[in-house]
Order: structure tokens, then sequence, then C-alpha cells
């Protein structure tokens, strides 16, 4: 018997996702508050490991339970009551009992955003990355359209511990910015990520959009496959995991 | 010679706007930077006193300055790398020596967020009050339709030591609810607010769409001037000072 679970929390205290020591984590905390509520351990699995710092508003995340509760409205409630104020499960759903959030996604969607006002914004510091300096949006578009379809990513590729490397090649089928006034927000949906993939793509486009890179710069460091030429990795505080399709 | 601010602010840490003793205010945050920036003390007089936990993205201020900056993007930079993370200067214009914010304003536009779904937001928990259970929206916008105009809001107003009080007479320009997903926004717009005004009117309202009180209720309530049957005063945790008008 199988639950699944959208999360929703702001990263910013996190080490990330995945249980690890030294810190606090999602996982540690959703598996904490679960175990207490259905009184039995539980090991939660995700569909994304975010990083440190990253946000999620549609995590989803499944746990194997013992027996499946009367009430799952209550059990959310009861959840949501021993979770830290950073930490919120939106819905509880009874899931298949082969369900994993993790093989069985078809694809996730990410946001990054981007305060580009002269100011810093106090609403906005804890979601957004502050380039206060002029950003040609047209370039940058440009620059992200070049990333939609089947490519090999391993020059926007962070070395990972924790996956053996495969195939670097993914399934990009969203890749556009918007603007939302002083906002600027990435949106790029794939069938699967690399580590870092969307922040070393933010770090490139951004250094396109102040001019120092050309817009066509992206598709030559596809083909390169080198990942000492890309951008800087923007930093975590602007990127949610928005969505899991399933 | 004097300078004219638009600031936007995080309440959660602060006492309100304005200085005293015992804590952080907005208000001495920015005076301790500006005086630094200028080299001389300067007083900061804002549009509008928020009170503890209110938050802002207009609020409108005036500094007399002993000379004109030369370069005010820069003063704009230098004061807000001296500012808390939760406070900003938006922008910084050259006003009329006779600018005064608070008297010279037309109108003020408030906007209050409620947070109805069942379960707590991490994104949304510094700016909005957690309201789980069902709201019946059209109750609360007729309500909230029945304060537009010129009339005595007395039943909604708190005491306030710092006015001795004189009319409880305001105009109402705007009043009216708007449904963005999960969020509920409250917008009013009058010439000038009583002490906790909008947080005693949303704290009603809030009644309303519980169906703990008629729709009718609020028209009633106006008509009384009478305080103790207003609705509880709701949390500041929701409401933002959107903008000041000229």
């Amino acid at each position: 018997m199988r639950l699944r679970l959208v999360v929703e929390y702001e990263g910013t205290r996190f080490l990330g996702w995945q249980i690890q020591p030294g810190g606090p984590t999602v996982q540690g905390e959703l598996e904490r508050a679960l175990g207490t509520v259905l009184r039995h351990p539980v090991r939660v699995r995700g569909a994304g490991r975010t990083d440190a710092g990253v946000h999620a508003c549609g995590q989803v995340a499944s746990v194997p339970v013992r027996r499946l509760p009367d009430d799952l409205r209550r059990l959310l409630r009861s959840v949501n009551a021993l979770l830290p104020d950073d930490v919120a499960v939106r819905s509880i759903d009874v899931a298949e009992d082969a369900f994993d959030p993790r093989r069985h996604a078809r694809s996730r969607l990410y946001e990054y955003r981007i305060w580009r006002a002269p100011a810093p914004s106090p609403f906005w510091r804890r979601w957004s990355w502050h380039v206060p300096r002029p950003l040609d949006v047209a370039a940058m578009q440009a620059g992200a359209a070049a990333l939609a379809g089947e490519r090999d990513f391993a020059a926007f590729c962070g070395a990972d511990p924790h996956e053996p490397r495969r195939t670097t090649v993914r399934r990009v089928l969203e890749s556009a910015w918007r603007e939302e006034g002083p906002l600027l927000v990435y949106r790029v949906e794939a069938t699967a990520f690399l580590k870092h993939m969307v922040r070393n793509v933010v770090g490139t486009l951004v250094e396109v959009g102040l001019g120092e890179r050309a817009a066509g710069a992206t598709a030559a460091l596809l083909a390169s496959c080198d990942r000492t030429r890309a951008g800087a990795t923007a930093p975590a505080v602007g990127l949610v995991l928005v969505e899991v399709r399933y």
C-alpha cells in the first residue's frame, strides 16, 4: 500500500531534498512527521533530488504504508501540523503499489526567477537571483529556444557522485523566458535533468543577456559537450521544481 | 532640498514603520543607512505608519538633505547596500521642498492576502493569512462592495494613541476581492485609513465568508459606529501597503 504526496518547500535552510548527515533535509523532515503520524518508520521517495537551497511547489513523493488511513484529509492536517513552516504537504492520495515517483515521471518542469530591477526585492529575495544590470531578453530567448529537442547536455552537466555517468542526452520539451514586470522567469520542461543543468543553462543565458556571449553560443556549447566552456552555475535561490508530470 | 523615496519591506521582524524603543523599525533602518551615506543625520517621513508585521511594496517617504546628490542611481545602490535584506529603496527622486508624503497623498492602496487551501503554503506564509475553511467569496464580495463611498468607519477603527480622535469618516474608492488560485486578495483604496481599519474589515469579511455573519452585516456595522460589534482584527502578516497616490 502506498501514498502519493505533492510537497511544497522553501529550500533556503535545507541541505537539499535527500537525507544526509550534517543538516536538515526535506526528506528527513517528511520522514519524521509521517513516521510520527503513521506510527511506523517510513522511507519517502521523491521524484527529483533538489539541491541545497532549491525550492519546490510540486515535488512528488511516495510513501509505503502498512495500512491505508481512513481519512486522508485528517492525515494531511496532522502531517502539516508536525512539519516546520518551510515544508508543507499540499495533497495526499492513494497510489498504486508499484508507483515510483522517480521512474514513472514523464517530465519535470522547473522555473528560474531573475529579479532584474536596480534595487533588490525584500519580497522576492528568497525566490530569485538579483541581476541589476540590463539584460537583452531577445538574445536570451534565442539562446533558450536553441535548447529544445533531444540533445546531449554534457556541456551543462555538473559532476554528480550519486549518478554514475550514463547518457547525458535529455529531451527538452519547453525552454523559454517570460517577463513578469521586474521578474524574468525561465520555464523549462524536460524528460529528466542532469545535475545542475537548469542552473548551468541559466548562468550561460544570463551571460548571453549581459552581452558577454553571443546568442548563438548555446548551440555551439551543446555541440562541444565541454562543461568548462559553459557559464557559471546560477545560484540555487532562483530555482523552483514546479511540477512533475506522469 | 528634499528627496522622495519609494520603499519596499517585509514587515515580519519590525515593530512597524515608526521609530520606537525596544526593537527594529523600518524608519530606523532607513535613517541609519541614509545618514551614513549622506554623512548627516536625517529624519525620514513616511506616507503611512504601517503597524508591526505589516509589509509594503510602495511606501513613500521624504528625506530633507543638505545638498542634492550628483548621482541618484549611485545613492540608491549605496543605501541598499547598507540596508538589511528585508528593506529596500526602490527609487529615489528629487522632490519639491514642500513635499509632504503624508499630507499630500490623495489616496492609499492596500492589499490583504488570504491563503485558503487546506495545507499551509511555505511560499506565501510570510505574506498571507491561512484560512483553511471554505469561504463564500460572493458573500464577501457583497460585504466589501458595501464599504465603498464616503462613510463613517468608527466601527472598524482600532484605538490609536498617536492620533487623537478627530473624524472617523473616510472615502473608500475601491473595495473588492479577487481570486488568484488558492489566494483570495482584498484590494482597498481610500483617501486615508483609520488604525487597523483594513485588518478589522478583513476580519469581519472573513466571518461573513465563513457564514458566521450575514453579507448585509457590513452595512449594519457601519451604521452602528460600534467597534465592539465588528469582527476580530485579521493578522498583520497578510497586509501590504501597495501604493500611495498623489
